[in-house]
This record gives structure tokens, sequence and C-alpha cells, in this order.
């Protein structure tokens, strides 16, 4: 269904549930590639989250929370060191910048920091957030199609270890703040190879009608690779790719991996400079319902090793050290949201069916990538289990418009009622990041688990916080 | 083209303008049907409102920065009254409520209330907007398919004019609340009448597959006013209907105005009781580009009551007293958003074609509409007028999201620079209402302009206010 402000003229699709959700033998149970390590049902069929009861979280923290499970997405930044960056100790190795776009404030940084990654920003905002973490600077990498001068000064003056250029603009205003501040300057080029990837698919273009990156075909990436070099104070570290997200599989990645490469070896020979490095960007998918099986760190990485090796070898140019961009990856599955239920209406399908319709006390405030890609949820009750039969449902946002969908497709009990409370796992990524205040509903809180201990990372917004830009005069 | 987080699987659509964009005889030239009305070129061809030079309201307030004409909108409020509800003067009159969701703010709320229209408001925060701007508690009207306890007992106790009921949970607990507060309140049902409208189509069924409302259909707005008139402390003052957004005929209305009378008929049959109010919602189109065609409020107005007069005519029921909930209609063309270009890239595409980007230093996190809606805007030169030929475009954010898009199809002077000034108009509804603080990027100020004089009305967001929320323990 189409997001629409007037609800959507949708007519398909009315009626029953989709093909890849079956009717649920056990309404209640929970799949585990959906969760945080640490959530499970307690033995009275409660929800639980690092030995914490969910009832006691909503009762402490009120609704709706993000609950993030600081265990798990510590373990997962952990495994793409531990499991995805081994495959490539025997070429030139491997370093992992967590993706600050896809959920950033001040504890995350700090426990990016922590577990021995580096971070990429892509703006003064986020770079703010690093730099009152205590993330050192070198370990930053800094993104943007259009960056501002006062973000490439912000960046080159806490010395940020790279930045990505992304226009010829950019380049120039990058190679005179270097002069001005007397710094050297670590850059990579982002390129586009004209591979888009999602999910299973991936097209295959010579050019990319988007706004980042220059264009490898047209000739673009080569004359900025050129410039950069003309330039004393930039030092350029090598190309960086990025070709999509929720990827399965590494076709994708193969076909960019070629052409990427091709242009090392066409660099090696035009300007006899072989590229240190090169980033092959992020888009490593999860499982937001049972459509999805997430490929384990150790086999993507292999694969992605394979490849780049592979095509350093048939070009005979030496293996750059590799860089990756997860964000999706370690913060998605850490969180869930918790909401309470305020309605539930049975409504009546055309051709007989019936829908249930459960209303909750957030939307698409804090999770507008339903409505925004379309994007597929699942959720489980929470404060209790039921032994009801499981109806077809959809979970729904109290704002003021149609296209308010939390979960569009999932089986619930039929029993669900006001007070009951509703977990949506995977919400970790691009939720609390994209969250807005329509409606002036103000956004919830991040509380983080661990240790069996729950506390506020980020404190929920007041209605007097969203009359705070109010000029009332 | 689909939003899409991987910068969509668009290979459609590649190289030429849409047919409905006219390649412009004078790249510079304004069409007067999408600007605030004291929008113009001055004589030296820069973007002025309200006699003030765009680039003075650059120097002093930053960009980007939405500016709202407010004289456009007070003038846009009145006609709603002036010239929209003459047409109900023979009938039982008309009442207007602004439906603050489009945009809401201290003032604006103040500017509602001088105009003497009716606000609507759809959650404690819009309410608490309201009464800090000194809106009378009586002629607000309070919306929501979920309101909480909390939010329906503080509409009774501000003593909120009506409340628009949407479910069987939330009769029960209005019924409860005012009986505690020893409050009467009065009531709208929400109905849904199988009616939906876009544009210049509807498409009607029995039933419909979304979280508003009770429907006509199955009855179950039936059972609601009977339950309602049941309630000592509840009074009926009539049935809602919203059909849909951004309409421009008239067909739908009649239908769901058809269906919705006829209950009035049999609720005065069963119940014996005349309902005094019928109110119709809102969802007036206005102009985005060439391809919108706004019915003026005259004729709307004419074209509505005629309905409602010949519907009950037909029923044999008094005509009630009819209410309207215009948001976009007011606000959307009073505000135009103002960017600065920071880089522009020729893209080429395949075939040969080629489309100009041009990245601005705002985006998806000020107007998410295009990414959400496939919404299409127009934009101009604003700083300068160039004679320069015409270039197809593309104007983007600074998001680190391909689908950052905020005008799809556009002309602008083939001399575009960094430096110059994009007016984006039609950015009054929903642009700060949905805005976002993605990648940490500080949300733009509403700048009002009146008489000659330019003053802020929201604030714009500083990096401290981002992590203001950010606990740091």
């Amino acid at each position: 269904m189409r997001a629409h402000e007037a609800g959507a003229l949708h007519a398909e699709g009315y009626g029953g549930p989709p093909l890849w959700l079956p009717t649920p033998g056990d309404v209640c149970a929970l799949m585990p590639q959906l969760w945080a390590r640490t959530v499970r049902r307690s033995e009275d069929g409660v929800l639980e989250i690092g030995g914490i009861d969910v009832r006691q979280l909503a009762d402490r923290f009120g609704t709706p929370a993000y609950v993030i499970d600081e265990h798990d997405f510590r373990a997962r930044a952990r495994a793409m060191l531990d499991e995805f960056a081994p495959a490539f100790d025997h070429l030139a190795g491997l370093d992992v910048y967590y993706a600050g776009k896809a959920f950033l404030c001040t504890q995350v940084a700090r426990w990016v920091h922590e577990e021995g990654l580096g971070l990429d920003v892509c703006s003064a905002g986020e770079l703010a957030v690093a730099i009152r973490a205590g993330f050192p600077a070198a370990r930053i990498a800094m993104h943007g199609n259009n960056k501002s001068v006062a973000e490439l000064e912000a960046a080159v003056r806490h010395g940020v270890g790279r930045i990505i250029v992304d226009s010829d603009d950019e380049i120039e205003r990058l190679a005179r703040i270097a002069t001005e501040q007397d710094a050297d300057v670590s850059v990579m080029v982002r390129v586009t190879a004209g591979v888009e990837a999602h999910t299973h698919d991936y097209i295959a273009t010579a050019h990319e009608d988007q706004k980042f990156g220059f264009s490898l075909a047209s000739g673009h990436a080569a004359k900025a690779v050129a410039a950069i070099l003309g330039h004393p104070r930039l030092h350029l570290l090598g190309l960086h790719s990025h070709i999509g997200s929720q990827i399965f599989g590494t076709d994708g990645f193969e076909l960019a991996a070629h052409r990427v490469i091709g242009m090392y070896t066409d660099i090696a020979q035009l300007h006899d400079y072989v590229m240190p490095e090169i980033d092959l960007g992020g888009g490593f998918g999860i499982a937001y319902t049972s459509q999805h099986t997430p490929v384990p760190p150790a086999r993507m990485g292999a694969q992605l090793a394979a490849i780049v090796e592979r095509e350093c070898r048939a070009d005979g140019v030496p293996v750059p050290r590799v860089s990756i961009e997860p964000g999706r990856s370690i913060v998605g599955p850490s969180t869930f949201t918790l909401y309470e239920v305020g309605t539930v209406k049975v409504v009546d399908l055309d051709g007989g069916a019936q829908r249930l319709y459960v209303s909750v006390d957030g939307g698409m405030s804090d999770n507008i990538r339903t409505a925004l890609y379309e994007a597929d949820y699942s959720c489980t009750l929470a404060n209790r289990y039921s032994t009801a039969p499981a109806r077809l449902s959809r979970v729904v946002g109290k704002h003021c418009e149609s296209g308010d969908i939390v979960v569009l497709d999932e089986y619930l009990p039929a029993d669900v009622r006001p007070g009951d409370l509703i977990a949506v796992p995977g919400t970790g990524a691009y939720c609390r990041a994209l969250s807005n205040q329509y409606n002036h509903v103000p956004r919830p809180p991040v509380i983080a688990v661990r240790g069996g201990e729950a506390r506020v990372i980020v404190r929920r917004e007041s209605i007097e916080d969203l009359l705070a830009l109010d000029v009332d005069a």
C-alpha cells in the first residue's frame, strides 16, 4: 500500500494477509532473528529484555519508548570486527565504521568507540555528538553530498580522519580550507559505479540518476582523482562506493568492486599512484519479518574478501585495505519499540473479510519507515501471553493521517485490548533518527537495558520542549 | 520515482521531463497560483515578499528558512468566511475550523483566532499551543483516532467546543470523564462513508480499510450514535466525514454527503433526533505545480452548499449547520522555503540525457513530502534573474540518502551555482509539521513577513537543541 495523505486510493490489496505471512501456530511465539539477544518471554509469558519485564519498563518510563539492548548492540558491533573482519586479515585488513545516520546519540557513540569501531558522520550535528562523546576524531569519517563550508572547517579543525568528497565544488572548498588551516586532509572519492542493490535484486546501469558521488562511466571520477592528486594538502586514500540498503546477496557488491577496482588499475597506470584503501559502504540487511534472512557477518566478510581479492588479482593491483559502514545491521535488531494499545477496532473489508485495527500511542512520528518505504514490520503482544486465536491485524498510530501505519500486516491474538503492550522489533535504525513531532506528539525516549539495569540515554520530549521554539511575540 | 533507502530501483523514468512540465520561455517567470500574494520579482529580478528582498532575509535569518506571508495566510483564512461560507447563509450557516495539523505554532493560532476561524487540534500538544495562544476553547475541535485518557481529560477540562469521537473505546472513556468532571461534552461521530478522494479521482466502496471512524455500511456508526444518545453528559452534534486530500472536484463530496445525510434521516426516524450539524472535513487542493488548478473558495462553497441542500431536501431532513476543516488550502500557498545552493552537478543519464543536480542546505528533514508521497514541487532561482537557457534540474537536499529530493523535476537556469538562493513555494502545509532532525540537521526557522517587516515566529534549532535530549551518563 502506498503512503498517501488521503489514505491511498488503494482498492487493490483489500482483504487477506500477504503471502509471506503464514498463520502462526502460537501467535505469541517470538521469531529469534527479529529480536535482540536478551529478549525472551518469561515463564508467565511476559516479554522481557535483559531480565526486565516490559511492564516494569512501561510503568517506569512510559510508552511509547524505544528499548535498546546494549549487550546486543555491542555484540553486533564486535561481530563486525571478530567475525566479518578476519577474512581480510591475509589481505590488507578491514576497518569498520558505524554509520551514525542509522541512530546516534552520545551514549551510542561511546559504545561504538569502546567496541573498537570507527564512526561515520554526515553533518556538523553528528560530528558534535561524536565530539561530545569523546570519540577520537582520527577514527571519524565524514560523509555528505553537500557539506557546508562550516562543516568542512569543523571537520578539518577537529582532525577528522577522512572526508569522503562528493563534488568538484567540495574538492575546491576542502583544498582551500586545508591550506587555510595548514592541515593535511585524507580524503576518499565517492563514486557511482552504476549499481543499485536492494534485498535480493540489483540493477546495473552505466550511469546513475542520483545526487551522490562522481560517475565512473562518465569520467567525472577520474577527473576528481586527478584534481585531488594535484592538491598538496589533500591525501587520497581511495574510492568509496555505496550500492544500496537491506542487501542480502553479494552480486551487487561484486559488480561494483569490479568496476571500482578497474579504476584503481587505471589510476595506478595513469598517475603511478596505488590507492591504499577502498570503502565498500554498508547496506547489509536485517530481518524485519519472516521474509528476511540476514547473512551472518562471517559469511558476508568471507564473500566480500574473496571478491576484492579476486578483482585485484585479476587487475594485477595490490589489494587495498577495505572499510565498510554498517549501521542498520548493528543497531536495527538491537531495539524494539514498546507501545500501549489505546483502541481496538474490527473493520469490515469489502468481500466479507475483517481486519483488526490496533491503535497505539505513537505512530509515524516515531517510525515513518512504514509510510516512507512501504517497510514491513512484525510485532507481538508484550505484556501477557494469550491463547486466543490469531487475528489478521494492522497496528496503526495516533496521528491524523490514514497512512499512519506502524505494522501493515501481522497476526495478533484476537483478545488484544486497550492497555495491552505491543512490541515492534527492528526499530533501532532510521526510526528515532527520522522521528518527527507531527501533530505535536512528543518523541519517545530511548531506554538502554544492560546487565538487568535500565536507564534513559535519550530522554522523552515534553510538550514544553515542543513549544520551546515558538516565538510568542 | 518511489522513495527508497537504497535510492530506488528506478530504471524506469530515466531521462526526460514529465509530460506536465513544459520547457519555459522565461525560466525565471513566476506562476502566480504557486506563490503567496505579496511575492514577486523586483525590477532587478530578485524575488521579494512583502517588499523584502530574499537576499536580505537570507542574510538576516540564514538558510534554509520557511518564509510565510502573513497577509496571504490571513487573506486565505478570511476567504473561507467571506467567499466560501456565504453560500450557506440561506441554509443553517457554515463554520470553518483551521486544521492545525497542516502547520501550527503560537502565532498562527493567534492569526486563526483573529480572522474568526475555529481550530482543529488532534493531540495534547496542539491543544497546548492553542491554549498558549489564548484560543477560545469553545471554538476548538479535537480529533484523533486514539486520544489518550489524558488528552480527553484535558479537552474536557479546558472546555473544548467539540470532540470528534472515533471508536467505541473512546465513547466509553469520554462518557466516564464527562461524568467525573461533571461536564457536558459536545461530540461529533467520525464516520467512514466508503469514499476516498484525491486530485480528480475518487473511489467508492462500501467499506474502508483504514483506522478512522465508524463505518456507515457495517452499522458501526449507527451503534455509536445510539451509544452517545444514551449518555446524558454527551451531546451529539452530528456526523463528521473526511474523504481525502488535494481534492479539486466535488464528486467525492457528493457521494459522501449522500451517504452521510442518509444516516441523518435514519437517525431522525429511529431516535426522533435531528442532528444539528455536519462536518464535511477538509482536503481542498492547492497548486504545487502547473498540474494543479485550485477551485476558488466561492465556487467550492457554492457547490458544497448545493450538494448538502439537495441531499437534505431529497431525504426530507432539515439542512444542518455545516463545518469544514481547511488546513493546506490556507497555509500551503502562504509559505515558501528559501535554500542556498551548495553544489551543482551535471549527471549523465543513460541514453545521453543529462540532469542538473542542485544540492541545497536542507532536504527531507524540512520537506519529506516529496519522498513520502511522491509529491511534486516547483522552484525558482530567487536571488537574481538569469537569461541562461533552461536546464532540466532536480533539487536535492544534504542528507545521506538518495531519496532525499526536494523538487523532483523543474527547469532552472543553466548558470545556477553555489551561493544562489532557491525558493520552493507551497511548503506551508505538512513541511514544518512533519520536519525531522535526520542526520542531526537542525530544523529551519519560520519567518513571518507582514507590512514590510520580517520576524521569527518559530526560531531555528541549534545543534545544542539537538543534543539537549541526550542523557550523558
